[in-house]
């Protein structure tokens, strides 16, 4: 496997192996590699030639007293994991490599942007956005591979690539979970026991509404999302930002619970932030 | 020579082309091409394998108010005019090619969008950059050719390409002039007899500010922003909107004229906003 630091290297090795018609799947990440990342990276492997796996702490994501300095890193550790689980490439840039000037350029996904996770991380997807499209840049032509735990950020990258015209095919990865429906999550790592116990809220309040959707057939939005938030706001050691049913597309919230619709949670344990979404398809009257 | 309207044939027209081996020279323009654009295009096709001239006028990058309605469009003349010069690929999508859905994404350069040019028209290098990105995207690695006339242009399309990783050369290409010195452009064609020759008056006062750089040697920026005005307002058709002297990296007003500066000047002659620029360089004392 081939450990490099450098946008210039990883582009030639990128382009040399197209050039002899291998395939190349992409999955950025921030290191910090759990099974999640093994999973998305294993499917990757399955399905192109070429396995990159982009490690890089984007400083353009974190918001002025959010834990960009506490994130944790370990390359040595995401290395030997990313390896074990089929990647070919690591690319793990310095910010001084990636940006050798002072940044000025934003990609932004307007809307999308502001909304959800947005609203409470003003920039965030600005920083997301600028950091896809030169990954994707850099790349060339190949799979990009992101989870769908961070479904906005799907979301905003699959807009990205249509409106840019971004020569990537985007692949969305289900959402890896504990046995006890915990999201894996580097920022999982944050938890204390009891706070790690009191975690799976998330995916709890998500059930309660998929099953408001799917088995009461529940059509009004404002009821789903009760559903969601009273089991929310259950657990003490979970302070709720948002509980929202949404459009899978748009990320809009529909006049009416539609055939399909994602339902997406949010909030704080502890020190983590924590978000969380489920799929819910409701039955046709 | 190839003419098409479809993003995803010239992509896989281009990927062809790069796998056996050919380089690949892209000029954007807005077509109404005139013999500024013919001048580069040779240079494109003396430099780069296949050159391809994509006609665009782009919606992203007109204000309310502005002529994008008006703006001259003539697909055949453009398509000879490109073939004659040496393109081997006119790509001239249209606005729903180029948009099936309402765009979402802006990219925007910092700071040098909203300064000279960009003070004047709100919004115009937000839509540049993004058309340019997308652009460079669709085309994938090449020489990207801009010409000089629209010099902070050519500057924020630099930036872009450095911050966003785009897979493309960057070369800028000295502007074209008629006899007299009128700089060529596409809105020329909105001048009436007399405004055509008073449109002169942008390339006299920059050849002022020249002079008083190079021939007096004068550091003072204000100096010789006035030696620009003098003679701009000395014109009774022209509407000034500025003369600037700047960094020709980062057109930031210095704040004394070093070895290398920018002149730019901007206004109004009749129903065409025209503009300008010379390079200008000073004896180190």
């Amino acid at each position: 496997m081939i450990l490099t630091d450098s946008p210039d290297e990883l582009r030639a090795f990128l382009e040399q192996a197209r050039r002899v018609g291998r395939s190349v799947g992409l999955h950025p990440t921030m290191g910090s590699l759990h099974g999640g990342h093994r999973t998305i990276i294993r499917r990757a492997a399955a399905e192109t030639d070429v396995v990159v796996v982009s490690i890089f702490v984007n400083p353009l994501q974190f918001g002025p007293g959010e834990d960009f300095d506490a994130y944790p890193r370990d390359l040595e550790r995401d290395r030997a994991q990313a390896e074990e689980a089929g990647a070919d490439v690591v690319f793990a840039p310095s910010t001084a490599a990636m940006f050798p000037e002072e940044p000025q350029v934003t990609v932004r996904v307007n809307r999308l942007a502001d909304v959800l996770e947005g609203a409470h991380r003003p920039g965030h997807f600005d920083g997301v956005a600028t950091i896809v499209t030169k990954l994707l840049a850099l790349a060339g032509p190949c799979h990009a591979y992101f989870g769908e735990k961070d479904y906005q950020q799907l979301v905003v990258v699959r807009h990205l690539v249509d409106d840019l015209s971004l020569p990537a095919v985007v692949v969305g990865c289900p959402t890896v979970r504990e046995p006890d429906g915990l999201a894996l999550s580097s920022r999982n790592a944050y938890l204390s026991a009891t706070e790690r116990s009191a975690a799976t809220v998330l995916y709890h309040s998500l059930l309660a509404g998929k099953r408001a959707v799917e088995e009461r057939g529940v059509s009004d939005v404002a009821e789903v999302r009760a559903a969601m938030t009273v089991v929310a706001q259950r657990e003490e050691l979970f302070d709720l930002d948002y509980a929202e049913v949404v459009d899978p597309g748009t990320l809009s919230v529909p006049p009416k619970v539609g055939a399909e619709v994602r339902l997406l949670i949010a909030g704080r344990t502890g020190k983590a932030r924590l978000i969380d979404n489920l799929a819910a398809n409701r039955q046709e009257d």
